[in-house]
């Protein structure tokens, strides 16, 4: 019949969202692989090679086994408990802060999860997303730090840590997001593909990394004034941004899951547009303000502002205006800026900025979400999931800066800030420091000297040999 | 209802299109970056690096702002212009000529656009390849071209060149197109993807550039002959090629803008067939023509054929048989190679051969359409609108090669490249003219010989150094 | 009509799956080129980039000419036979073994092929595999092989090899395939994506061309013990395992060709998750392998590992579990680390290790398919084509190590593999046996020595200097 084909027809398009969005996604594992190399000296190059390479693998494993459960396993139980008082389903005290089915995938054809239609492309989609959190952290601790302790963190981020987060978040039996049953404040965090639950989490574990595992040698002077360590190869810094400006179409536009009406082709569009604006505008105020301070056109600052814009207006992206994805972008790359000079003031030397990039503008951009998230545009998103999740408070908040707004909404806002920081402090700080008292953070300064490539990887990123033959040869001889 | 089912599922299929298409034309960009520092000598790289991923973001901006208005905004005044005797409706004489509404995208709720079905993923899509013909000259006037020049010129071309060109052509308003408002010759002037708006317009615009700024230092010797300055890596052309090819498959075939009829579905995988056949037409041609005339088999030319088959079938992969396409690819390959000749024996540098390959090849393209143009084909693409911007002349004119062709498409073919030529290169002689006036279109000879990187971006592409320690070290040491 | 309104959108959608999913695969041309020449010697990477894109070329024009028809075609007279005591359409005897009909895409409106719907996009699809299996034998002759050899070889594979295999397994008219007409022991051979009919042939067409064109120049000394001759850059190697991976959520997923019901987004979905996994795994194992064997993080291996996951996933992602995926990419690690072992032994130098990783894992995935090929998955697939291409046993044999499997799978596939080695290595040591009689087989070893790029290609993929001016440059200088 036309309502069966139109079923099928509807289920595929939205599973095509989620496969290529996915795909998009992780593409970008490609763009942070080129930028990290490029961005840190050659003899260190195989190291984050590696580093990236291994946090896809093992991301998917620990999400196999039991991220995914922890994040979105909503189980049969939860979903039965209906509250007719409340009009919502509720689930347990514990299933409020993390998930508890579908480890392994058991049972996903009759479980319930909290993401989307189609499970087996849900699990997909949501472990690129998994996987992106996961990796951010490589460019801070890079060029000094251990491998096995890389090998740890990258299990802890992907089967504990960021989990957790988004079940908070995103899963209808969280405490934390819009829409969810009994959220905070009955408003809710709004973060669309996650500047808090992705950026900020893994930004700040990456901080935390950086200022336990201490600066590079060399990093700092006798007097404490900072060293330029620049990167081996702009070219490599612009392919990987380029790589993650296309991911970012997935990450953000396909974070509607759904396509299938009016509303959520609407909101994925407006998504896109308010990406590539907030991408632009953050790139074109790091390079008028990087020759505000140095009289020269900064390639790389340029890059990095770019991705400070998509990294703030990921969480509003698909609620605010344009002109507002523009103010979100530009904002973004000066608090980067600022940031980035304060990190080096204390000292702390994180070699891709991923602190400031990630867990500073990230931030700001949950923060911007609760200040101009447009009420008809938050309607459009979250109008049809009362039926599905249970009931949404029939308020809808709003951001601060519209008129009337009862500032429930950036009150949420704060309140996922401030869960995201202490959840991932807390853990990230306990984990890197039983690795310090077992002095395994650290490589050792004469490792550090010749590169981890030639000492833990069997050679370098570049042979300029061709082998038994004197004969030839390029690049560089 | 099913009905109103289907209607989102339909907007959300024709959203995805343009996501994904517009996603993959961005990262057409990644490709023109990689080609163009591949293609040119590293102490220049970076520039051209930068240049190309602020052709992106300023002309984000500058769609916002004016460009998209320009191009497609129709306001409400023009479509209220219901001619009963012409059965269409019609704009103002001057939105014959330019669009006039939609600016900052105020309205786009209530306001109609010259573009597809919904407005938020036709702007995103519309902007990648507004972005694609401004960053198109940047390699004919690679290595020596001051760079606040190039800064006025990516703005200017974003934001006025270009959306003029397409308002003409495609949007329902212009005078140009096919199947508008009473187009030239009861006709009007087919380009599907942009053969003639965009790489005509970039091409030209580069080509003109190249002209104005003269020839790199040392490009041609004492006597006049060219000295070769052979690009500093063919991994990167490479790799351009390839990502510009992959993001073809975006521009060419997402450009039908709806897929959800039988005929658009059809049109849109015959433009796969078609694109794919052409380049690689192209790309043998060029091939075997360089080993004819060298005895050994270029990689560069191949690549360069390679785009020049996709460059022209851009205007009619749509509505031509396989058979044509590898006759337009093939032949675009020659004549590319052919111009690229006749450049230097003008003694026009032009580093990256854009003018020949997209001025050149775009005109070869355009006009091979008004030859080949099947109306079988046509009447699939267009046959449907109608309803949409009004009535189509019921003849649907086609290629002159067919039987009982009146030759009309054919005139508005070349009616559409003199008046693409006339604009391009009156605004842009002007635009060039006023900056050479004031000695800042090209940059000083001890720049040039520095080269620009270390001179106005602080420093090179590459550092083999690895930081404090003298030790370690790639590539190069 | 509502009814015809879906009839576009569906076949839209299903257009859309294959547009972009083609594209995907086609990447993976930028992603083998960029491994090749990452883990060759720089002074061959100009040779081996020109190889891949000329392989993308030819195979596009002989997939046109003749390749398309010789897998697909079906002609108007096989779709006639209706033979009701069996229930199905029958072929000829010569449609079991080639298609014969499609060449140079005539008739293409009233054909019938054996592939998907809408015809123009199956096409551009179904290239973008054959060109896939043409390509993967560049890595096996890298360094040594004669280019002109290399051009017949392209073209021979594009236009004969691969379309036959492709038709047996693939074509509802050909011998082999699960769900064809009459296949093997009334069950078939299930290999979704082509883990044989794409890999193990080139694979196995790589291999072959190794062994008689024998180990490059000093790849083992005096005594016969193998001489490490390392890639020239691990950048590459991870550009290119990224892009790979990316573009098998094309190849796999994208390889149900439609997406338009219940069963085949689930089916979708469930491939790019099993894909994920294999990949996952096949890489940790390997990394953790090498680190048994070589105390050290191997990123190159790690690579390999991931890749040799996919290969040997790709023939059942469709109908294995999770955890199956997870042990067969798993095994496929280590079974490529002892082919590799074994492969030195034998002093075959295969500088990619394509025969291991393409034709080992390949089959041994092939295999796997007959063990653990979930009967309830292989419905889901199967279920709704017997109105399509006729009928398919109603018993659904499913993998032997089930309870009450017959073992009819298991066997199929075991035929599967024997008829691809049979078929693939008869056309290839006849069509290499040719070369290699007149000498045409290997380049000279004064060539060999100095490098195929400075030999036959006019120079060298990098060039350190900077033009006629000494100031300035990079890289390695």
């Amino acid at each position: 019949t036309v309502a069966s084909g139109l079923e099928g027809t509807t289920l595929g398009l939205n599973t095509l969202l989620l496969l290529y969005g996915g795909a998009l996604v992780f593409l970008m594992h490609g763009g942070f692989a080129m930028l990290e190399a490029g961005a840190i000296r050659s003899k260190n190059a195989m190291n984050i090679l590696l580093q990236t390479i291994m946090d896809a693998a093992c991301s998917a494993i620990m999400w196999y086994l039991i991220g995914f459960g922890f994040a979105f396993g909503m189980g049969n139980q939860a979903m039965k408990k209906w509250d007719d008082t409340r009009g919502a389903y509720l689930g347990s005290t514990t299933s409020r802060f993390i998930g508890d089915a579908m480890f392994g995938l058991a049972r996903y054809k009759t479980h319930f999860t909290g993401s989307g239609t189609g499970k087996w492309v849900d699990f997909f989609f949501q472990w690129a997303f998994c996987a992106t959190a996961v990796t951010i952290p490589a460019g801070s601790v890079a060029e000094r730090f251990n491998f096995n302790a890389y090998l740890g963190y990258s299990t802890f981020i992907a089967g504990w840590v960021y989990p957790v987060v988004a079940h908070w978040a995103w899963c209808p039996t969280g405490w934390l997001g819009y829409g969810v049953n009994e959220p905070v404040f009955k408003a809710g965090y709004i973060d669309f593909a996650g500047s808090g639950v992705i950026h900020m989490t893994g930004g700040l574990a990456g901080l935390i990394g950086a200022i336990m595992v201490g600066p590079r040698l060399g990093r700092f002077d006798a007097d404490g004034n900072p060293v330029e360590m620049p990167g081996h190869s702009a070219i490599l810094v612009v392919l990987g941004t380029v790589l993650l400006w296309f991911g970012w179409y997935g990450f953000n536009p396909a974070s509607i899951l759904n396509i299938n009406t009016i509303e959520y082709a609407t909101v994925c569009g407006r998504a896109a547009v308010t990406t590539t604006l907030a991408g632009a505008a953050g790139g074109i105020c790091c390079l008028f303000n990087g020759f505000r301070r140095h009289r020269g056109w900064d390639l790389v600052g340029m890059c990095n502002g770019i991705l400070c814009g998509f990294v703030a207006i990921t969480a509003c992206c698909h609620v605010v205006e344009p002109w507002a994805a523009i103010i979100c972008g530009g904002v973004a790359g000066v608090w980067f800026d600022f940031l980035c000079w304060l990190l080096l003031k204390l000292k702390i030397d994180d070699p891709l900025s991923a602190g400031p990039m990630h867990f500073g503008t990230g931030m700001w951009g949950v923060f911007f979400t609760g200040l101009l998230a447009k009420q008809e545009y938050i309607r459009e998103v979250y109008v049809h999931q009362p039926s599905y999740w249970g009931l949404i408070t029939k308020e809808y908040p709003y951001g601060a800066f519209y008129k009337k707004s009862d500032g429930k909404l950036l009150g949420s806002q704060i309140i996922g800030i401030l869960a995201i920081i202490a959840w991932v402090s807390g853990n990230m700080i306990a984990f890197f420091g039983i690795f310090k008292l077992f002095k395994a953070l650290r490589i050792p300064p004469e490792v550090e000297e010749i590169g981890l490539d030639r000492s833990k990887h069997g050679g370098s990123a570049y042979n300029t040999g061709n082998g038994p033959t004197t004969l030839g040869g390029a690049p560089g001889n």
